[in-house]
């Protein structure tokens, strides 16, 4: 049978580190191509004894029946404390929603504004999957460039003049992919200008949490006067991705079409995937553990940094983050990062070309995004030591 | 702010039954309003003895990852055995998609084929989340009526023709709301209809385990020889709602296509609602645990039965279904059975309206739809008696 597809489905594929992902079941290859966080990171012992307090309580049966949209009350009121740490001091209940992970906040803001045709205006580049889901609602991405500080306040704001958008994506805080933070003054306005023209943004945070360098930047939501910053964050790398439970924080209004869109998708988060979250935070877990997680993916970044500057051609340049996961590379033009990959794989190192990131990807086939939370010291030396030595030769092959 | 929303949420408001779910809040209140199973059919101790392995295991921090959007192999291995039990032999890993329950492989669906202003058709009277998410999709759904054998296939194949539907959408065993079942037969012909003029069928079916009466019919997707049904089940009614997990099943190209919608929505199903579905009928559970939840169901059914013929009105018709969880009824015209509810909810009973299940409304608010599995045997009885007091009087008035 020949389907007839919604006219989504023609730029809809799968997102190149999900395809990525389904190779890495070889435990042979060194990945630097996902965003997991360190397995060691992950609180097995903790989880194991919330799940096991929460399945002796004599209220269990009522964790396996079906639960409320937005999420459950203590939770969600817990999360209104949660937010504080983002800056975020006013949230009531009605701000916030409990989601899915990040991915789900961003599907449901998308899905409360899109409709095909409307414009989105993203950093250059951005995650990746935050295209391929502008793609699900038929929306056109545009680039706006950034500078060390954050984005460029005047191609913002012309941009927004030419496109008319009805959001602006970005990822403030250790961007994926560049790793980069914007600074508070930079923030502060871009939250003036798209209130100014009456644009949504999109702030995604799911790494700031994560710094082993510099100073904490509030959020862009503690500074949004006119309701227009829908904050979303995941607890994915600060306690569990496989758990999929984040937080999505707006104005009432707005969170309420949110939780009728959520309605539709799954009905509800998961409850012991909310209680394991809720407990986790409420037994005060989080801020120890992410002081031992934030030490190791500061060494491991240290690592990276240190292989690359002792193994790749001189002519490679890249970011230096404060934290997050990521370390955003550039070649010479010349370069072809996804031609080479089949060439990496086989010498058993996986990572992402930077094309993917980009609204607008030609030209940037030189770009290279390298993950170092997953692998150990070991394996990023190796792996980027393998990696030198392929892109020396074809660089050298290059300027023959 | 003034937010300018996408088009879709002009016709998107919280589900009834959703709205009403949050005033259940008050233990007062007998409930044959929602789809709830019995608290007391919820395995909440095995549920706490899986969790308790699975947290203990030395692979456990595997499961606190990253995992991969389809499921984890083992599971969806698991659920290619599962499908046999609806009569679907055949299927393959790659026929197989875990969701995040039923809701969610309906969404999917919708996701993979319909553009706004496309057509679907719906049984007469329906499921009233599905027309919540076709118009999140901005779909029309046109009505099929339906004898107590299944859909009307003269009906059928005239709005087929007629409205070039791209989907066809029904719940063919105990339905919801009507709790009734299409024979072997009607579904055959409605498989070979659909599959003459290309038009998908979902073939939702979360009830069918739950029969205390009456001959197993095997699922439409078994009768399926185009590759047009997509078969969509829950473990939401035989295990937990809670949880959040079902399965999708459909050819390979279908189910990459839902794969990589789902990829954009959230990501995955949380690792540990797969793994205590997956070690759940691994252990071998369902069966003896559906044996005691279908007599429970039974009685509850055959309780309610009882009340309402002693004590609603002569008037009242409704429905004898063999399993599932719903009773649907009709007043004579003049009643409008959501302008007393709340009259009903001041009487510590609620209900819910029929009229939100048809996707063409008019002239269908002397409906209503009882669940029977949620409240226990007294409340059944004393909650019935209620509203038979409730609706008698009003019927009363109407006659004088």
């Amino acid at each position: 049978m020949n389907y007839n597809y919604a006219s989504r489905m023609a730029n809809l594929n799968g997102t190149a580190t999900r395809e990525i992902f389904k190779l890495l079941g070889n435990p042979e290859i060194i990945s630097f191509a996902g965003g997991n966080p360190a397995i060691e990171c992950l609180p097995a012992q903790r989880v194991k004894e919330i799940t096991a307090d929460i399945t002796s309580s004599p209220s269990f049966p009522r964790v396996l029946q079906y639960g409320l949209t937005p999420g459950f009350p203590e939770f969600r009121e817990m999360l209104t404390e949660y937010v504080k740490t983002v800056g975020i001091t006013d949230a009531k209940t009605e701000n916030v929603l409990v989601i899915s992970g990040g991915q789900q906040g961003i599907d449901l803001a998308l899905k409360t504004f899109i409709n095909p045709g409307d414009v989105i205006l993203v950093e250059n580049p951005t995650y990746l999957a935050f295209l391929q889901i502008a793609n699900s609602y038929e929306a056109v991405c545009k680039g706006v460039n950034a500078d060390d500080d954050g984005l460029d306040l005047a191609d913002l704001e012309e941009k927004i003049i030419r496109y008319n958008p009805k959001i602006l994506y970005c990822v403030p805080t250790f961007s994926n992919p560049t790793g980069k933070t914007y600074t508070a003054e930079r923030r502060k306005k871009i939250a003036e200008i798209t209130a100014k023209y009456g644009v949504i943004v999109i702030e995604d945070d799911p790494y700031s949490k994560l710094r082993f360098k510099g100073d904490y930047v509030p959020s862009m939501k503690s500074m949004d006067e006119a309701g227009n910053v829908i904050f979303v964050s995941s607890f994915s790398k600060i306690i569990s991705p496989g758990n999929r439970t984040g937080v999505a924080c707006a104005t009432p209004e707005l969170i309420r079409k949110m939780e009728i869109c959520k309605q539709g998708t799954d009905l509800h988060t998961p409850n012991l995937s909310q209680m394991i979250t809720y407990e986790y935070l409420k037994r005060g877990y989080l801020e120890p553990d992410l002081k031992k997680a934030v030490k190791i993916y500061g060494e491991k970044k240290a690592c990276m940094s240190d292989a690359i500057a002792k193994y790749m051609p001189k002519e490679f340049e890249c970011t230096d983050p404060d934290g997050g996961l990521f370390i955003w590379g550039k070649f010479p033009k010349g370069i072809d990062v996804l031609k080479i990959f089949p060439e990496a794989i086989e010498k058993k190192v996986a990572y992402i070309q930077g094309s993917v990131f980009f609204a607008e990807p030609e030209g940037t086939e030189n770009y290279i995004r390298f993950n170092y939370s997953y692998a150990n010291a070991e394996q990023i030396d190796t792996g980027i030591k393998r990696l030198g030595e392929l892109f020396g030769e074809k660089l050298m092959n290059l300027n023959k």
